[in-house]
């Protein structure tokens, strides 16, 4: 499969500490399988330079889009721009329609040294403008840096998107059969695996009004293979004797 | 700081592709702070051998404790056991006492070829026996193998603390300011963190019921420099003419 290859750098100590739970993944997972992007990997690193400059130039070296969220903000723990700009050995340095821009919406009075290191780019970087925030996100090469807060990302990611390269849609599809086991069918399942090799083909149990079941998930760019793999899954639950639910895969 | 060190290793397509909603490192991040243990990186990889095998290998070099969750049901998606073996360079073979457990509890006849891969394990693993999954995790070395699905992550996690070691729980205090803008309190909270270098002070926007505020979060070891560094940030909060409200980090 040629589609571009994309990773997540989730730059977080709150993560790490377990006060906020993480919703960015999801939602860009969503949209890069829409537009035919394969997520290869996520990292969830602290706010330690080192520890992002080394994750940003090992990520964006291994996979062609490279997406971070986390750490900039206007207070000292929010580092994450001045890293990238060392990660790519690049002055970071005010950018000038940004900081033009955000001094006339602030005010001189209210624009502070902390405020201006959110105009504060590595050279060479395109500001991600955005509807929510007045502070942007920006690109610099294949990295794509966006900001920690879900609705913030969201907004940058959606205004990103354009510019994006696109592979063919990565559709999913999956089939429900309650009170199945997984230990059950896992043969038959296996051997639909193989005869579907462009196919990824996954087996989730679940629990749902107390009663257990499987979920197949079948996931591949050739939709029409896809159907067929699903077709044989849905029988293999079937003949286990319960009905096979096709569905949405959430 | 001498606490122990940990890393997670999230092991799953359904997490990369979108599907799945992780919620595991949230809940292991919560108890590892409680027990003292760092958790300093996550990395979110799909079901692929080599990155398995080259993961754990990398991880459990780098930190003393490693968590892994996914991929160790009966399918043929779930090839972390035999990785792991793989990792570590040892058979991976049927666990006598594993075996006759599931042997007893299922049955010879449902006891199928997939079934037993959950009583196969690296030679020298330790099984994580646990109150919901009659398939267990393990441990071998300083690499931790749980399953993930939530409720049986958990009831593995559980059965797995006494062993594991501990450090200064690292613990966590609030100050929540409402209608407070971080670009205001910015190089108040920088000083704040100069003079507490050993407590970790981070500072995020949030929203609630439409209204904007700032969260500090201070984290550490040092129960009452904690405190004062707390303190401080309340007054700096409240010299922006509002109420500082103490809370929990959540």
């Amino acid at each position: 499969m040629s589609n571009p290859t994309a990773a997540i750098i989730i730059i977080g100590n709150e993560i790490l500490s377990g006060r906020t739970q993480d919703i960015n993944v999801q939602f860009i997972a969503k949209r890069l399988a829409a537009l035919g992007i394969q997520l290869l990997e996520v990292r969830v690193i602290p706010d330690v330079p080192e520890r992002i400059i080394g994750t940003v130039n090992e990520m964006r070296a291994a996979f062609d889009q490279v997406f971070t969220t986390g750490g900039i903000g206007p207070t000292h723990d929010d580092i994450t721009s001045e890293c990238v700009a060392a990660a790519f050995g690049v002055p970071w340095e005010i950018h000038g329609p940004t900081y033009e821009l955000m001094l006339a919406r602030i005010g001189a009075e209210q624009f502070n040294a902390a405020r201006q290191r959110m105009a504060t780019l590595p050279r060479g970087a395109v500001p991600i403008t955005n509807e929510i925030s007045l502070a942007p996100g920006f690109s610099i090469g294949n990295v794509h840096v966006m900001a920690g807060v879900p609705r913030i990302m969201q907004a940058m990611f959606v205004a990103l998107e354009p510019s994006l390269p696109r592979g063919v849609p990565i559709a999913m599809r999956a089939v429900y059969g309650m009170g199945v086991l997984e230990g059950a069918i896992a043969a038959g399942l296996s051997a639909i695996q193989d005869r579907f090799s462009g196919i990824d083909l996954g087996s989730y149990p679940f629990r749902r009004d107390g009663v257990g079941g499987v979920a197949i998930v079948a996931k591949g760019t050739d939709v029409a293979a896809l159907e067929a793999a699903v077709e044989e899954a849905r029988r293999l639950i079937e003949a286990q004797g319960v009905p096979a639910v096709l569905g949405e895969p959430g």
